[in-house]
C-alpha cells in the first residue's frame, strides 16, 4: 500500500461520509443547472454512480450533453464557520450503462449497498443508473489547502479504472 | 401579510438555516463547474450575494458567462435517509456591483451580518461581491413534493426586487 498524503486521506473520508453531491449539468439554453443527487463510488469500475429519473431535468441534460461536474462537501454544522468546509469538485463524463451489463450490475450493487432504502425505486421503469467517469478533481481541504488532484491520487480513491478502449 | 404556503415557509427556513450553496458556472470549454460558496439573501436588493476571489475558477467563469445556478440543500444527517432532503435550485444572472454603490453596500452589510468572521477577507484586494438576480427556482420539499416557484413566491422569500431598467 503506497503512502497516502493527508489530503488523500481526507478526501477518502469525505467521499465515505457525505452521501449527496451537487450535480452540475448543462441545460439546452446553455445555462448550468445544479441539482442534488445521492451518489456512490463504484471501485470495481472506478466511477461515480447515480440513479436518476428519466423525467428529471438533470437526466435530460446529461444525456444530451454528458460533461458534468459534481461537488461533494462536508455538511455544515450550525454555529460553526463554513468558509473552510472540506469539499471536492469532480469533473467527468456521464454515460448510461446498458441494463444487465457488468457496469450496470456494479453500479446497482454499490448503490444499494449505500442506499438499501432505494430498492423500491429500482422497480420504477423511468429510473436509470448513470456512471460518471471522473477525469479531474479540485479539492479544498481548508484555508490555503487546495489542490488539483493528480490521476494517481484519483485512482487510489476511486478504485481501478477501465482500460482505455 | 399574505398567507404563505407550507412550501414557501419551508423554503424560507431552508434559506435561513443553510449558509452554503453549490454554485454552478459555465467553464470556457463549455463544461459546467460546481463549487461551494457561502451566500446570503439581500432583501433590500432582492438578490443572492456571494463574496469571491478574482483568482477562483467560478469567478472567471461567471464574469465571462453570467448565467449561474445555485443549489441550496438541507445538510444531510448521519444515518438518516438523504433522497428526500429539502433543497432548492435557483437560476439567475450574476453581476459584480460597483464598489461603494448602493447594491455593493447592501451586499456587504448582509454578508457581514451572516458571516462576521469574513471581515478580514474584505481587506483582500482580489475579492469582490457578486449579486445574483434570481429569475426562477425549483424546490423539492420531499418525495412527491416539488414545484417550480412562481415569481410572487420568490419575491416573498427574496425580498423586493429592483424596478426593471
Amino acid at each position: 500500500m503506497a503512502h497516502e498524503s493527508r489530503l488523500t486521506v481526507q478526501l477518502r473520508s469525505l467521499l465515505q461520509s457525505s452521501r449527496v453531491a451537487a450535480l452540475g449539468t448543462l441545460g439546452e439554453s446553455g445555462a448550468p443547472f445544479v441539482s442534488m443527487v445521492p451518489y456512490v463510488i463504484v471501485p470495481t469500475v472506478g466511477c461515480v454512480a447515480i440513479h436518476v429519473s428519466g423525467l428529471a431535468v438533470h437526466t435530460r441534460n446529461l444525456q444530451a450533453r454528458p460533461q458534468v461536474s459534481l461537488l461533494i462537501m462536508q455538511p455544515e454544522t450550525q454555529d460553526e464557520p463554513v468558509h473552510a468546509l472540506p469539499r471536492v469538485t469532480l469533473e467527468g463524463v456521464a454515460m448510461v450503462p446498458e441494463p444487465e451489463s457488468r457496469e450496470w450490475h456494479a453500479c446497482r450493487k454499490a448503490y444499494l449497498g449505500r442506499f438499501p432504502e432505494a430498492e423500491p425505486m429500482m422497480q420504477l421503469g423511468d429510473f436509470m443508473f448513470v456512471a460518471i467517469q471522473v477525469s479531474g478533481a479540485r479539492q479544498v481541504a481548508g484555508f490555503g489547502a487546495a489542490r488539483s488532484i493528480a490521476e494517481d491520487d484519483l485512482r487510489q480513491v476511486l478504485g481501478p479504472r477501465p482500460d482505455p478502449a
